[in-house]
């Protein structure tokens, strides 16, 4: 079997681990040929870059490299291509002949919920796919974890060290926002492990009232600082954060984030000096931990591992135990929050941690 | 309820972020009176010495910090005392008086398979005991994952990616032995992590004829360097170590551990240049990463809701998916290797990983 | 001797090293019966907050610790204390009334340039005092480096390598504003040692046009990413910010500081996508690197060193090569830039290193 | 200007950050047309080996990358080559020969003194070399510092910090062996960065008694451990080890390096629970610190600029201020050991740390 190989939107570590252990598993195990990989995602399909061809040895020491040597990018759905100013053209039927051009029997996608809705489709278009579910923010439907997730936690939770050291030596309220427009998992991981005193998530609307009225209580009680952890997607309860009425104080609420809207507001009502900080990119990037590497391992050679059993237009995934896969169709348009009875949600609340509710 | 807590045995990252986590989920969640803290293991029980008083405020900013406030020792079991040179009494009653006199309902214990062992038999005379699965050999029955094996494998992860640049630049033979004297969990882990070439466990014994054929193989197919990862306690075939003839080489291999022993006799039968390190107490200490902040606070919280809902002679334990808790009649005495079908080695074969099958 | 010592404004790594270092000289080496941990800088004094008493004991394991154990606090100057909304009064006479009352014969003062003015103050009015020079900006006159900095820097350099790999993945401008109001320090050295593309620091105003013009220049010679690094204090030549008319890019440019600015500048023109990251008080915190300990380490010893020798109304200082001191007159208002002839913009420069000249 | 690029000796950080610089400044700054980067160091002259082209851009996202990409080796001195078993020749002269072929008019050479001192005789017969200062060790002659010594004084004092929490947690002396053969520069550097309570390293040759009576006294005054950071190269007065008496301890002290024989000595009379790391190659290998990477830098700008200017024969420096160049004669031969009056001792000293003096 000919592989093909490519990465699809936003950076996430891991993504070399992937590719590495796709042709190690392909070539030395299975005996393929060859695996192609397609630079800049899509968009090498659609444009007919000029592919890679991709060894053991020239995947040598990537493990541990951040990034990813094939490029991706954004914004090259082949359904929906950009074809000028605002304008689009379905040219999947290019990106298909493209792969049978190259002579690719089964393409390998590494991406999170844009790219792997697109592989479906090429998959109802009679392409042989093979999903790996990237992404830092870990809400892809089906799996417990997607590779680059525990990095970014990682990174979150240094983050979170360090400013914990400032706002102790200052007396003072330090809100950080993390990344999870519609999940919070980085924001309740890192929140957890960064000690963090209260923690908003998107899945658990919060009260502005009584949020005010716990960080006060905690000031009151002797507590020289707290850290709020808000993840991007956070929201008031109804929704609307109008009702955050901040305070005279420095920030101008309401043209950042919630990060800035939760400091604004905190800093009025209770007086408390607050800072804000929004980490980020850095989340986004660097090279895996040891556990995301292990992952991305896992699922690069069960991939193949799949592919070589003659199953296709599947996703590989974990549950915590065992490394399986799932139909594309189940994954493709959904999203995965962190449940209501999740036990982290259950062991930080048992600590004390303020969540909102 | 009035809870005693003490830390036996090695240091492990994650000991006190467990003591932070109990504390908080007793008091501020049970609303129970007092932790005491048990100094220097069940040493401090035998010996009286005078306990500490746990608050939420006394265990602040410990989630991150390496040791444990505690300290610990790894000779004081109360059933075989040292009392005298050579000479050992039963003190367990000694023990349980103190326990008593301190007005301690339930005691938890983190510990190894040595104090689950000791925490058992106390149990069986009567004491409410609790345990938290620690080792960094992640080698407990009963449980996936010890708190302090993931920041050990980090550890030893990191240490590999720096032997592989210096391996990489020199054209030799790394052999990096890691802990693990029964079970080969850091091993496996940190060296599919650290991208080893070979990885030798207890679990799987090697033969010796093969592994130098398959070294020497590699560098004949044009690979300039092999990274050997050995769990101490790996093993030839037949165990007998005297079969692994070293060469006239630098190392007088039969005078080390088994690291020594491997490379003395590759670098005989290969005649390639072969470096050794042992890595050592380094993987045993240090701050916790941040899966094992999580780990340690899931183990310390659900210890409290055990012994809230009148359990007690456990273990909490974690199979990948739910924090749970099984009986320390069914943990002690026992060990997990690493199974023979067990993901990862499998992971490892395909990408071929030298296992030295 | 009886030593007093207090943190003054800020947070940055390496004030828990200092204290340590100094108690450590001052007992073992002099003999000194005491050191006197004054909370909360000046506040402490003013405030007559209870002192800490210091001992090589209780400042075991302070060496690699963040933050300060005697906090500190940015608004407490005793010539200008807050007595009221927006109201302030001279309590000098207090402090000082404080100093005396404690049996202080000098006190050692842990602080950027505001603290060390008001030390210079006290020193007018008859204390005996002595500086550290800390700031993570390295912009205090009469030093070479200030403690904190280099951790600063590495924290810096940390987030540009993980920027990077996005960066590099995507085919992006990223614009990261590093901390700097007055001096580019920070900037200039994790830029060169995070590989960026061009740094803009306030002592180098840039030309908003030519910058442009070369960040194009780069994506047409085929450069798939640009990183660019800007100095809080950065600014446009003639210093109006209005100037750098954003184009109708994603980012509200005049919102935000100058990252921003420049961001909405960039992708206006060059409608490359472009993306910022503020990474701001991180840069603060967390334990202190080892050159951060070791700098630490020799200023508290020659703080206690000068005072034993009988010197004060100083501040410790390093030019490279040795420790020595100078008087806090010469240091008190100052500040110092990058010199427009530092050897690490010229090698910058040689690099190819935008400038923004 | 045609260079030519090899690096000599063991692994150091920094050296493919050293490359990148000489690369950018010589084609950017100077409009060179080519380096040509030497594979293997020497033995890449000597066996005619493929030269690598260099550019800009092959040469980036280097500046953080560990090892070499130009290979290196420690057993290639053409004057002194290897041309069978145990026997040399003096293979110079074709080294020659392949330069000029290539077209090389002159050769950067990245290396520690045996590197240098070829590179000195090379000059000596018409070729003109520029040497950059490499060593983990810190002690080649004429400059302050080399690269790659800061990032191994990191991972040494990250190491430091990692057993610092298991003796603490356990009440037990760790013994910690670090680089240094004939400079204690790792060794006192790390060890005062790392809190060690003792170094002992080869230009203070320590004192076996006073140091176990010192070891003794601290645990009798109520220290429950102790750090004993030995360079490798460390000795006792008179230089015999045998005067080492080990007790009967677990250690077969008289085997294994100076670590084990003062572990082994120190075990045997205090009767302290005693333990030995031996950090070794991990030392040597990793991306560079921030640090070293502006070092790195400096120095690759500075050889390009030294070349340019018709300077050759020399090698770039640095005393702590200004970068600058030395002859090679001053250099060839010669090793820099830590002054007895160096600041680092003096302050270590006063913190109260035992030198063995």
């Amino acid at each position: 079997m000919r592989l093909g190989i490519l990465t699809g939107g936003g950076d996430a570590p891991g993504l070399n681990a992937v590719i590495r252990a796709v042709v190690r598993a392909a070539m030395r195990t299975h005996g393929w040929p060859a695996v192609l990989g397609i630079p800049e995602g899509f968009k090498g399909l659609v444009e007919r870059l000029d592919p890679i061809e991709l060894t053991p040895f020239t995947t040598r020491g990537l493990i541990n490299r951040g990034g990813t040597i094939l490029h991706t990018t954004n914004r090259a759905n082949p359904f929906q291509y950009p074809v000028g100013e605002d304008r689009y053209a379905d040219r999947s039927d290019e990106a298909i002949q493209r792969i049978e051009e190259l002579g690719i029997d089964a393409l390998v996608v590494l991406g999170g919920d844009g790219s792997l809705s697109i592989a479906h489709k090429l998959a109802a278009k009679g392409v042989r796919v093979m999903g790996t579910p990237k992404t830092i923010d870990n809400d892809i439907q089906g799996t417990e974890l997607c590779f680059g997730h525990q990095t970014a936690v990682a990174t979150a939770t240094d983050a979170l060290d360090r400013l914990h050291t400032t706002a102790e030596s200052h007396h003072r309220i330090m809100v950080v926002e993390l990344m999870g427009r519609y999940a919070g998992w980085i924001a309740l991981r890192a929140g957890v492990a960064g000690a963090a005193d209260a923690i908003l998530i998107p899945e658990t609307p919060f009260e502005p009232d009584r949020l005010c009225a716990r960080i006060r209580d905690r000031a009151q009680q002797g507590a020289t600082f707290s850290i709020i952890v808000v993840a991007e997607g956070a929201k008031p309860k109804g929704g609307d954060v109008s009702v955050l009425q901040p305070g005279e104080g420095v920030y101008q609420a309401q043209l950042g984030g919630i990060g800035h809207q939760v400091a604004g507001m905190l800093e009025g009502v209770t007086h408390l000096e607050t800072r804000v900080t929004v980490l980020g990119h850095v989340q986004r990037g660097g090279g895996p931990v040891a556990q995301d590497r292990l992952l991305a391992t896992h699922y690069g050679v069960a991939a193949v591992d799949a592919l070589a059993r003659g199953e296709h237009n599947s996703m590989v995934t974990f549950d915590g135990q065992r490394i399986g896969t799932i139909p594309l169709e189940q994954v493709a348009g959904g999203f995965r929050p962190v449940p209501q009875d999740h036990p982290l949600l259950e062991s930080a609340r048992q600590l004390g941690v303020i969540l909102g509710e």
